[in-house]
């Protein structure tokens, strides 16, 4: 520990990035619950929608691996419905799984803000496995954006832009090359990789101690 | 709930069937804490060491999901080192892993009880993963087994038995038919499967309710 140096109070508070893709199940699980979580433990969320496929495809599979594995698959679904129903929410696998989310990630990366891009997260993760509709439609993208106090046509438009396409290829890439493997996935600043929704809080604690034990 | 019905104190109390394989790094870390949470939670716990590699094999793996998967493998190290230490253990990987765990499968199952039992394979998963030894090697499973109070020559010529050979043919066989497809796993009594050490808590638990809100 050392003594508070000049402009310490301008120090960024500690940072948590969430890496989630649309189609991840347990990742709807830890976007009901991060905010909350991040915000009592003074931890800033950064959510970082990206594509599980290209890194699936990487390690040979062409689906998720709850297809692949259809007792995983079973047991996942078992889980999941426990865990939602002790935290009292709702849990509905859609018809199409995994959903294809590049859409819904490209609208999310298109958000103006963070603030807006979880608010919008949040409301396709409740319409696809809260209610169980098919995320790659487009009228079920555009309640959620609507839900989430957007301009659709606006946002739609947006995330059809090059510079968004390039920026999902780029995150994609980025998770790649940090060796992600899965989603929910949870990087602290200082490289601490966590995943899976039963390690969030972890994560969390750990992205605060980091920083009050760390001076560059 | 129903009022006590005559005969009740002798009704058993809760079950959680504890299934593990001996070359299982996250089987480690429960097998370091099962007794002492069950007891807590006056809920029984049954050892049942099984064979992983048969399942894996069914599924198309040739050796563990940690091997295939490099960077699942990585993380898997840093997770295991990071919560044993938070938990006051320590963590090394053997330089063989998976292990050869069929030997030591079949003497926890020559153990006369589920006492002895848990205490010879907490000694095993001690060496193995509190200090990095071979479990294949029968200098090894010796030195578990004094540790454990056992006398290793006698425990070795029984384990070496058509009928222990036959009884863990048989629990693997049974794991498979539960569509058991990892360790550690916890199945309660009304076949409620809990996946992952992570999961622990959670099933013992479960397995307490379970008990109380059902009258058969």
């Amino acid at each position: 520990m050392s003594a508070p140096a000049l402009g310490e109070a301008a120090k960024p508070g500690p940072k948590l990035d969430f890496w989630f893709d649309f189609a991840s199940t347990y990742s709807y699980l830890s976007a009901l619950r991060i905010d909350k979580l991040a915000a009592d433990a003074g931890v800033e969320i950064v959510w970082r929608p990206f594509l599980l496929g290209p890194i699936f495809k990487a390690q040979g599979w062409d689906t998720s691996p709850f297809n692949l594995y259809p007792a995983k698959g079973r047991y996942m679904i078992r889980d999941i419905s426990r865990i939602a129903e002790a935290r009292g929410h709702v849990f509905h696998m859609p018809s199409t799984f995994p959903a294809a989310s590049l859409k819904a990630a490209r609208l999310a990366l298109a958000c103006p803000d963070q603030s807006v891009r979880a608010r919008f997260s949040k409301a396709v993760f409740e319409a696809e496995f809260g209610s169980g509709a098919d995320i790659a439609s487009a009228d079920v993208l555009a309640a959620a954006a609507r839900s989430a106090g957007l301009d659709f046509p606006l946002l739609s438009d947006r995330s059809a832009s090059d510079e968004i396409k390039a920026a999902l290829r780029l995150e994609t890439e980025t998770a790649q090359k940090l060796e992600l493997f899965g989603a929910p996935t949870f990087l602290t600043r200082r490289g601490e990789i966590f995943w899976g929704d039963d390690r969030l809080e972890s994560a969390i604690l750990w992205a605060r101690a980091e920083l009050s034990n760390y001076s560059p």
